[in-house]
């Protein structure tokens, strides 16, 4: 006997109402169980898209999308654990230098990710252009490299959350991956599972991000710092500008060596910026708020932390990196200051270069991407190169060429570049 | 390879966009054969509940549905052919007098009917407490009887809108049955395929009806109105009253036996009245404005075709009907006049008692259901009889009497009754 209809708590959905505890938890338990069918669970969902959840009903259903599976206990591991999650940006690198930092600095940092879909990069995707690499550990060798060298980034088990897995594959199916509640569960469920005791959020914002306008970002952060807390994970999150891409790359290979160059002390000022700005809230978080993280990226320390973590997970920190077999310079049209360089429009190129999936079953080319040779506010002189296109398909070179225009903008009036990070959001 | 794909085209009507006559085709076709999952399907139907449909992509849904199946063509019937249909009410027997009637005034009625669901009873269960008679009927069999008889009342086949079937099954477990346009397509591609010239609707407005105000039952009705124009279907709708049982029987043999009383030249008021209303229009739509049912119904003709009809079918219009095993009778437990005696309340009574099912899978019982001794305006004696409860389970109607004080009220005010048909309503 089921203790409640599935139709009546559509309905109830439907017509503007909240669920109770006991029906949150019948929902997304039966669900999960496989007794409730998805057509029941999509209609479900489209209800929530247009109605939302209540604060109290958020927080239940992802406690209940927690408990579909196990929630990991680290306190075996001899350090304060700490991790990032970012809702997804173009050109997004950060963790990798910044897992190996904060690591660098006396936190851990258990970082269970996923792959890419759409114009966004999957960490894991990044990572697995490293020859030797792999994505998947036990909890054993997770635990142990947690331990000896402070940082994992691999593979999510089935064991975590598996409610999200199923509801996310239906929500990709069935336009319902954009609502508020929906995403802010579905992070918090896998990052509070995860078993980290800080959290912080990098929650991006602009056209290049799942959220396009500030006030969206704004209330799923709150959201998710509200729910981090309700578990007792310190969250903190940080609204961070996403309207042209972060570095002078984008693509799996191609990041990877651009994150190298900032553990090296180099690289892009605004990667750099941001690697440090969020490795301060982590280990703030953390409760080693003296840890300073800039001199252990220009010392050497976060690099060889790197090179621990991937040789760990069997990679080869030294092995060259694969590159693309076609290459296609794009010159600037005309002269003056790059006013528009945007994140979309760059992410999607990276993406049908071929360094993303339209599928989760797709594979994807270590090699592939675009390379930025000038960001807004630069001035460029007409003739100039202005991006790189590289794929394994010139084919997928000639389709993005033909519309790679609308991508930038040169214009006589120079904007100052918005600031990286927007605002700060703590729980209340 | 689809033409579209099913994501965009959930994501368009979530985001309150209309599909392209194309764009609907494809949808309707693809999930008529299976090509589109159900939990897509779910998602599209709830963000047409939120979202709508505007006229003219209602109408090319409908067409959809319709094309799925054939359209009947009944032009080798030698009279004109003209249907109802009743959106549904407590105690609607409407049909049973009325089919015989209009054919025994000229018109051929192919009426191709549905079994109940929930508070409102079906046709079909409600023939079928008649012994021996048959819902199924070949096409030959149905063409015969509309020629010889003029009034077919059956199960429609599996050929008539296949869509809807597969809609409405889905509907019902999604909780996405209450939107105007599911429920216009839905009555209206069944209607339309069915073959008939002309048609007249009766949506029911009130507590016992699916509309409960008389804004929703007049869009609905305008809606279907509309599209049985643009389809060549004549079409007229009245709107009637539903907040009180018609006439003084709700159940499947109690409802026969009253039909017949009417039939017989007596019978309650409302539902002479409300047969006659009905008569007069659907024989003014078959282009015979000069019949007059009354005399019809006074003479004993109607009650000739009804007995041929049921006799066509394989009942036998002599048998005694079914009686339920246990009664109780439900005294006035004050004198005054009965000012309320609710349709809904008393629908479930009698579907609670065995008369309807709650599953289509269910069997209902013959005998079940409500016999009222009182309606409002009555004026009553404290130990008055003022309803019969038929079950033949003597625990359903122990469970019944519980509640069954809240299905009326013996006031000292007497409100004079809204009158039964509220308004009629035309094509533009």
């Amino acid at each position: 006997m089921s203790a409640f209809d599935a139709v009546d708590l559509i309905r109830t959905k439907r017509d503007g109402g909240s669920l109770s505890d006991d029906q949150v938890d019948w929902l997304v338990g039966a669900y999960t169980r496989g007794s409730i069918a998805d057509e029941q669970m999509s209609a479900y969902l489209m209800a929530v898209f247009f109605r939302g959840m209540v604060a109290d009903e958020l927080a239940r259903w992802t406690r209940a999308m927690i408990e579909s599976g196990v929630r990991r206990d680290l306190s075996t591991v001899d350090r304060p654990t700490v991790d990032k999650h970012s809702t997804g940006g173009v050109g997004d690198k950060i963790t990798l230098p910044l897992a190996p930092l904060v690591a660098a600095c006396g936190a851990a940092v258990p970082q269970l990710s996923g792959r890419g879909l759409g114009h966004t990069g999957g960490t894991l995707d990044k990572l697995e252009s490293i020859a030797g690499w792999r994505a998947v550990l036990s909890h054993q060798e997770y635990l142990r490299q947690l331990r000896d060298v402070g940082a994992v980034v691999c593979a999510a088990g089935d064991d975590l959350a598996p409610a999200d897995r199923r509801l996310y594959a239906l929500r990709d199916v069935t336009a319902t991956v954009e609502s508020l509640p929906l995403i802010a569960s579905s992070i918090m469920s896998k990052k509070i599972a995860e078993g980290a005791a800080a959290l912080v959020l990098d929650v991006k914002v602009g056209s290049g991000a799942f959220m396009k306008d500030e006030a969206s970002a704004r209330a799923l952060a709150a959201a998710m710092v509200e729910l981090g807390a309700a578990h007792g994970v310190r969250t903190v999150a940080l609204l961070t500008a996403m309207d042209t891409p972060l570095g002078r790359t984008a693509g799996n290979a191609l990041e990877v060596a651009e994150a190298t160059e900032v553990l090296a002390g180099g690289g892009p000022d605004d990667v750099v910026r941001l690697t440090l700005v969020l490795a301060r809230e982590m280990l703030d978080l953390a409760g080693l708020p003296d840890a300073d993280p800039e001199p252990a990226l220009r010392s050497g320390a976060a690099m060889d932390r790197w090179r621990a973590m991937i040789a760990a997970q069997g990679g080869d920190p030294d092995a060259p990196l694969p590159a693309a077999r076609e290459r296609h310079v794009v010159v600037a049209p005309a002269s003056g200051p790059l006013s528009r360089l945007d994140a979309l429009a760059i992410g999607v190129a990276a993406w049908r270069l071929g360094a993303g999936r339209a599928r989760k079953e797709d594979p994807v080319s270590a090699g592939a991407g675009v390379v930025m040779h000038a960001k807004p506010g630069d001035v460029v002189s007409a003739g100039d190169p202005l991006l790189e296109l590289h794929s394994d398909d010139p084919e997928r070179i000639e389709r993005v060429v033909a519309d790679i225009e609308s991508s930038y903008t040169i214009a006589g009036v120079h904007h100052p570049p918005q600031p990286l990070v927007i605002d700060r959001i703590e729980a209340r």
